[in-house]
């Protein structure tokens, strides 16, 4: 049984952790170029299933690569709007393999009401589970605008290098999304693998959240697949300022960021970039 | 009001429908390879939210790229295991913008069981809804044996190519997945983007269902993304033997297609691919 116990009064915050094991290693038949085949070991990125128990409840199920299990739940739970202070968050263990069971603080009542738009259960995808188009919207507070926190063009181009070499080994399945806080230095904070790029982003909400850092106001967010809505969403929920996608964002992310007051940078393949919204965040001259 | 109407008794099939616009403009900046800035046109792709009604049930929210949202819905109902036989659909109808309504035919009850084992919802992406690690798996009977059909090697990797050219101008936003099934002389049937993944599969699988060509037993589904459990899982719900990727596949997709008897091909990058299981279908000559 390995426990994930955080105690926010006592216990300083933990430093930031990069990755960990999540490569599975099995032979498979691989043709080669020449055309001639091989019998080899491949690496592939290990897809489990993870359910989320807030108590003895059960709440959601996702596909994810095992591995700060407890920051992916915490992270979920702060995009659902189910927490949205660290001390709402008494204990995470993990009780059984792929089972992870969130206490609430002694005094805290899940909310069922937004537990129950969703069903009983959800994903971690954002959207998902949601049974009506109006239970989308999770209406988190727009960016203030008196935090217009702004970054250095040069220091935007540089994230993506820096997101790559924090991945390190782990990257090599080819199976695996990234996504990275950094200060508005440049500095890498806290950066997450998993197979799902909603995973990947709950783990790093979670991670900040659970050692205080939330609102990461005066943070990036970097993805490294597409901006899709529900990651906006994920972002605002944290209060992250500026997100950026080395891929194409969604055209409901776009029009999400420009109300959200989020700046949205696509594209993001140095020397160039697309701005989609909010783009005084980012020092042009 | 548009409506999507099949009598299976008397309709033929339909021809297939290759895609349709699924792309917004809109002016964003642009920071060129020189430096300098552009405030420019772009295409993104549309995301946008679709709720799937059964009759008057609100039975899961999902976001998708606008069109052939029947086909989505038709495919979301075959792999969850809603709807086995094309007969059980009577109709599918788009009543309002993003919401489409499934009509059973006279007689066939909605299993509740199995809806209300992914809450009252769910989204496409397969595993969503899910509220614990037992109800993941639908348990579709494995491929049969004896319906051990095979592929030419130069036809498998002629797939990728054939998927590219049939997207068109729609992958040029760069924010969209493709699925494709082909038949065993490498022919495109049907060919669909979404900016999902589970998506694109769910409308390939929903379109075929409708045209009464489920079970898809003599044919190969290529993804442009990443081979992951769902995305077998619908596969299998569709009786495809074959299953290819562009990209890496998860363990668990790997783990899942060796016990279903499902050949799975990934990073299928011609003249190279890797084969991770029953490469028996493969005539390798």
């Amino acid at each position: 049984m390995t426990n994930f116990h955080y105690d926010h009064d006592t216990i300083a915050p933990k430093p930031f952790h990069m990755k960990e094991p999540g490569i599975g290693s099995e032979k498979i038949i691989r043709r080669k170029r020449d055309g001639e085949l091989e019998y080899q070991p491949d690496d592939l990125t290990i897809e489990e299933p993870l359910e989320i128990r807030i108590g003895g409840e059960s709440l959601a199920t996702t596909m994810r690569t095992p591995g700060h299990d407890d920051e992916l739940a915490a992270g979920f739970l702060v995009s659902e709007a189910i927490v949205r202070e660290r001390k709402e968050i008494a204990a995470i263990s993990e009780t059984r393999e792929n089972i992870v069971v969130v206490e609430l603080a002694a005094g805290v009542k899940l909310k069922l009401g937004s537990a129950k738009r969703f069903g009983t259960i959800s994903s971690s995808c954002g959207i998902c589970g949601k049974n009506s188009i109006a239970a989308i919207r999770q209406n988190f507070p727009p960016i203030a605008t008196a935090q217009n926190e702004r970054i250095e063009i040069e220091t935007l181009l540089s994230l993506p290098a820096l997101l790559q070499k924090q991945q390190g080994e782990f990257a090599r399945t080819g199976g695996i999304h990234a996504a990275g806080v950094f200060d508005l230095k440049g500095e890498p904070k806290i950066v997450r693998e998993d197979i799902g790029r909603h995973n990947a982003v709950d783990k790093v909400i979670g991670r900040a959240f659970l050692d205080g850092f939330v609102p990461l106001d005066r943070h990036v967010l970097l993805v490294s697949g597409r901006a899709s809505f529900e990651i906006m969403q994920k972002a605002l929920s944290a209060g992250i300022p500026i997100v950026a996608s080395v891929s194409a964002p969604s055209t409901l992310a776009m029009n999400f960021a420009r109300e959200s007051n989020q700046t949205l940078v696509g594209f993001l393949r140095p020397p160039s970039f697309n701005a989609y919204s909010h783009i005084e965040r980012v020092k042009l001259d």
